[in-house]
């Protein structure tokens, strides 16, 4: 059987599972009566969000395949663009649609059932997530890569693919943090704060909204997000190996296409690797959850890394290769930790203490820790690119690096269900409370929830190191392409172009970040002024004795997050187009370079200041330092509503931002190619 | 006459200038009684956290020089390295002795004078500072050129000069930075909040070190920033031209003694216009603060051009390079305007507004408008960037990068004064309240104060903008010293070492922020507790029948500013040597080229961030949206208290960070060149 049919097959399988998990999952009970309604409403509304989304997406894609037709003239990469395009939709919203069934089951199974039941179901909604994501990038890239991969006059249309999922998922990622959070804080404002009523209460209209918000944002947005790095991190490795010279392959051992194939081939044993895993917390799941996910998550990495070795020999390449897959694990680990500690270790508790001096103080320390948790995972990250430069002959350490990232989001599959089982046990724990199921449930929900941050926070150094990585490689790739027609391009920080680019590039982050975070509260604002409305005009709302137009809340929300992610999203895909053909190639690299930089140190800073705000308040909540009600938790509070948007929408759309401008630029390197200069010559 | 003296007299004529302003200031009215007697606590206050502070300098700065000379082995460097960090000395010491000269002597002509005459004295009170800056830069650089500049074998020592400049400033503007903003957040919180007296209360034991803070930060502080980034300029022009071809030279035009001169002359031609726009002033001091204070700013910088246009000429050098200079001023102007606008315009009512709906949304809000407001500035800086490398000769390009440098900075005399003029207007209205002299004479101060500001965010955008061109051409050096015995050594982005280095430098100024923004919440801590005490324990302070114990909250401050500022000095002193020596040249130009990007974003973001933040607040008090008192009231002051370290510790701290490892780099690149590799190879 030719190799490169095996990652066709094995996403075949891997896709087949997920099904199977999903058929398995649709026979658990669902609940009846207030469990099921209000069930009904969270997928529905999802389903509204995720239909209107994909109508605009549609759109963007056919204008944007056009756009590729009329650039390239030829039919590959608009075709790649749109298999990528419509693979990232499909595993978004299969995704989606089985956490939305999931949500219920767990709710069901923790009433009836008890802790492990519900740890199953809720892990199973996940893994569908996972397994999807894994798979539709194996079948969608295997089959680009069984077409074009030996072919040299199309192989570049692969990188088609990459863009395709990183314009969805850069508009999946900013509509769907825009819509949760919008919804969160409009619905925590009005309810908890105005109303006074508690929070996941059926009488407020805008908590169908915020669940369906956990949904579209954490499950499917998220899952966009990570597939577009698994499939970035991909093409890039294929894209360096292409453009390698074949002294450099000699020295790396294997053949060319071998070392093309690798990344597809790591990926195949990954996804292998994510259902063993996912068999592993099966097995496990009658030990508390974090046992479960965490035996998992490492079982499959530690299966993964032996089983990369196998692939690498059997590949005939160098094992200094296999050693860049291992420095990226350890690597991920290391953010992992980082993370973790940042969010949830010793400075969350300084953090919840100084909200006892005010909010202006919990600011300060939030933002400080923020910063200061960027130092060791930009020092890991840096640290791999040594390690690769100095394991691998020169001109090849970038490849290394490409391989670094494939190895930290080859186990995906597992990786991502944690990650989605997360808002699963969220949304469970809001149906539980809105159903008024009793304190009972609600605390099964709650300590699956909780795990579900703790063991998050490893996926996520993973896909924020990953995303670095692999938005690194790409820009290598994007190097070769033009230099391989240019000789002697060279991205030197001493030319002026690529000075004035990385100046250019150090602004998309900040200026990003502005607009979504006030697409926040812009939009919040929207879902206020309904919900007061609402408590206003409907008789009997407080009483209990009407029902809130949660629809509504819904559809406002869907039109206020939309209509502020086309602005955004647009300057991402657009700026490296335009600064490629007007000020050249040079300023288009260096702009890369530039906005890699401060789009990592952002990721990095939002996610760990906004967790940090987000547990802190929580610490309190617990009864530290006096607990609800005490001016202490208002001041945390403060510090979680401006850590929202940090963490869920701005700081993860900086992953996808430096990844859509890294894939367009690669994308029309060809064109760029052939006139490099630009128009000022 | 050799053209080698004119700096150097010129620098002399304006050191006279500036002891005979003072002369004159010296023999104004400086009052008497609690005037005097709280103008006596300020002035000795700040002299002992200078003494202090220069007691540390002193240290550090011997440290240095015997680890340059046992560098070099040679007396040049280390030679020039302390001249500079005298003359950085000396005018940080006289201007801000002047300053507090200059407070009383303004709070008593508006007493007894009226605006006009206190406009004159506060903003005599600023000339002082920088007529000082200026002359000190041109008496030391010019004393040095002579010495060294026809000296091929010695001429990189001027270098240590920069180096000197910039640790000074350094510990300066940090410890200055957080001695003022400490004194100011824990003077504040305790006497207006928990004790409920108004600011600037004589019972306030912090409120004399509170109104120290404005001299050691704003005029010490200030003042060594501008320093540096006027030397370092001009430093960075002579080491492009020393290292520029033949071919280069001649499409320049001049011979290359004449291009390394160009940065000296205009600033001499600077100071000249300098003095002729404090005339201007002079001659407009019975006119509106706003319109006298525009006019001599306006009026130096159109005489400074047309001035500047001569020089080339008489030197014979190509009129392209005057160009630069235009371009750099344009520049300067669109950033000040920019400027104005996010801290003056709508933005800041828009802000203000966002207070009724709490704290957190002032601080989404006010991180949203900082994070906006570096698009123009740096799309500014790369269009600068880009018209030079148009305007002149392919390698050229970053000499006029500098010289735009030079341009905006040669008018430092005017620019600095009205700086400086707006702590002395602060102050004069704090001795005025303090003293209880009554509301007429309060509102002359006020007003005065309200000026400064307006008219200071031009002058801050010339500064920001500069240092960030500064450190570029300082970068630009030493590359070209390093690429002068390593010929292909190039900062290619696409080398390991190099990407690495851009990480690395990234990690710099988020981490220097956050160890400067917890200084200042721990030093402010260190106060508080003070204050409470002396509340506590000294009988009959509330009823203003006893006097606080003032110089033991200034010894707490200057103690608790001083240890804190040790750690980021030493940060930004020793890494680019580790960087350089560990992992190479290569890894250490990427570390600048990352830190400069990430250093002027944030510097911008976080100056723009604060100074909306503070006037929300004042836009607020001044009766809008409910004014004082009300929850909105409440929101603002949030976002001010965060704005304080924002502004005034941390965002300034990042223009010297950038220049002291760039200085420094240049400093050690002879050094480095002969073993460029590090130990990795």
């Amino acid at each position: 059987m030719s190799l490169e049919l095996i990652p066709i097959i094995l996403g075949v399988i891997g896709l087949v599972i997920a099904v199977l998990i999903f058929a398995m999952l649709s026979k658990m009970p669902s609940g009846s009566g207030k469990v099921k309604e209000i069930a009904d409403d969270i997928h529905n509304g999802a389903m509204v969000f995720m239909k209107r989304e994909y109508t605009i997406l549609v759109g963007f894609v056919v204008i944007l395949f056009i756009a590729l037709y009329a650039g390239f003239g030829t039919w590959q990469t608009p075709f790649s663009f749109l298999l990528g395009a419509v693979c990232s939709g499909i595993a978004g919203y299969f995704g989606m649609f089985s956490a939305t069934k999931a949500n219920v089951r767990t709710t069901v199974a923790a009433n009836e059932k008890g802790a492990a039941a519900a740890l199953s179901v809720a892990f199973y909604g996940g893994s569908i997530m996972g397994l999807t994501v894994a798979a539709m990038g194996l079948v969608g890239l295997g089959t680009l890569y069984y077409m074009f991969g030996s072919d040299p006059a199309h192989v570049h249309a692969i990188h088609g693919f990459g863009m395709g999922a990183s314009s969805v998922a850069l508009f999946s990622r900013v509509g769907g943090g825009i819509f949760t959070k919008s919804a969160d804080v409009g619905a925590d404002l009005v309810g908890k704060i105005e109303a006074g009523i508690p929070e996941d209460d059926p009488r407020n209209p805008g908590v169908i909204a915020d669940n369906v918000g956990d949904n579209v944002g954490d499950v499917a947005g998220m899952g966009s997000d990570i597939f577009e790095s698994y499939c970035g991190a991909m093409i890039a490795c294929i894209a360096i190996a292409e453009a390698m010279t074949a002294e450099t392959i000699t020295t790396l051992g294997g053949s060319q296409s071998n070392l093309m194939f690798l990344p597809l081939g790591l990926a195949s044993v990954g996804l292998i690797c994510s259902i063993l895993g996912i068999f592993i917390v099966k097995m496990f799941s009658n030990k508390p959850a974090d046992v479960a996910l965490r035996a998992g998550t490492i079982g499959a990495a530690i299966l993964f890394i032996l089983a990369a070795y196998v692939v690498m020999h059997k590949l005939g390449i160098n094992a200094n290769v296999w050693w860049s897959v291992v420095a990226g694990a350890v690597g991920g680990i290391i953010i992992g930790l980082v993370t973790e500690y940042y969010t949830g270790g010793k400075p969350v508790r300084t953090l919840a203490k100084s909200g006892e001096t005010g909010p202006a103080t919990v600011m300060i320390s939030g933002l400080a820790i923020g910063m200061e948790s960027v130092v060791i995972p930009v020092i890991t990250l840096a640290s791999i690119i040594l390690i690769t430069s100095l394991l691998l002959p020169e001109g090849a350490g970038i490849y290394g690096v490409g391989i670094a990232a494939v190895g930290m989001l080859a186990t995906v599959g597992i990786t991502m269900a944690i990650d989605a089982y997360g808002p699963v046990a969220d949304n469970a724990g809001g149906i539980a409370e809105m159903a008024g199921l009793g304190a009972e449930t609600r605390a099964i929900t709650d300590g699956l929830d909780e795990v579900g941050n703790t063991t998050a926070a490893i996926g996520k150094g993973f896909a924020i190191g990953a995303a670095g990585l692999a938005a690194l490689a790409i820009i290598a790739a994007f190097i070769e392409t033009i230099s391989a027609s240019n000789p002697g391009f060279s991205l030197d920080i001493g030319n002026p172009k690529v000075l004035m680019g990385m100046f250019l590039g150090g602004i998309f982050p900040f200026l990003v970040s502005a607009m979504t975070m006030r697409a926040v509260g812009d939009a919040a604002f929207d879902l206020i002024k309904e919900i007061r409305r609402q408590f206003k005009e409907i008789p009997g709302l407080m009483e209990g004795t009407a029902k809130p137009d949660s629809n509504k809340c819904v559809d406002i929300a869907t039109t206020a997050a939309l209509k502020r992610m086309i602005a955004p999203g647009l300057l991402a895909i657009v700026s490296p187009v335009v600064i490629g053909f007007v000020l050249g190639a040079a300023a288009l690299g260096g702009m890369l370079g530039g906005a890699l930089i401060t789009c990592v140190l952002m990721a990095l800073m939002m996610a760990n200041a906004g967790g940090a705000w987000d547990n802190a308040k929580k610490y309190v909540e617990k009864g530290n330092f006096g607990g609800k009600g005490t001016d202490t938790h208002a001041a945390v509070v403060v510090g979680d509503t401006v850590g929202d948007p940090f963490k869920d929408t701005s700081g993860p759309a900086m992953n996808i931002l430096i990844n859509v401008m890294a894939i367009v630029s690669l994308v029309i390197a060809p064109l760029l190619a052939a006139n490099p200069n630009g128009i000022f010559g």
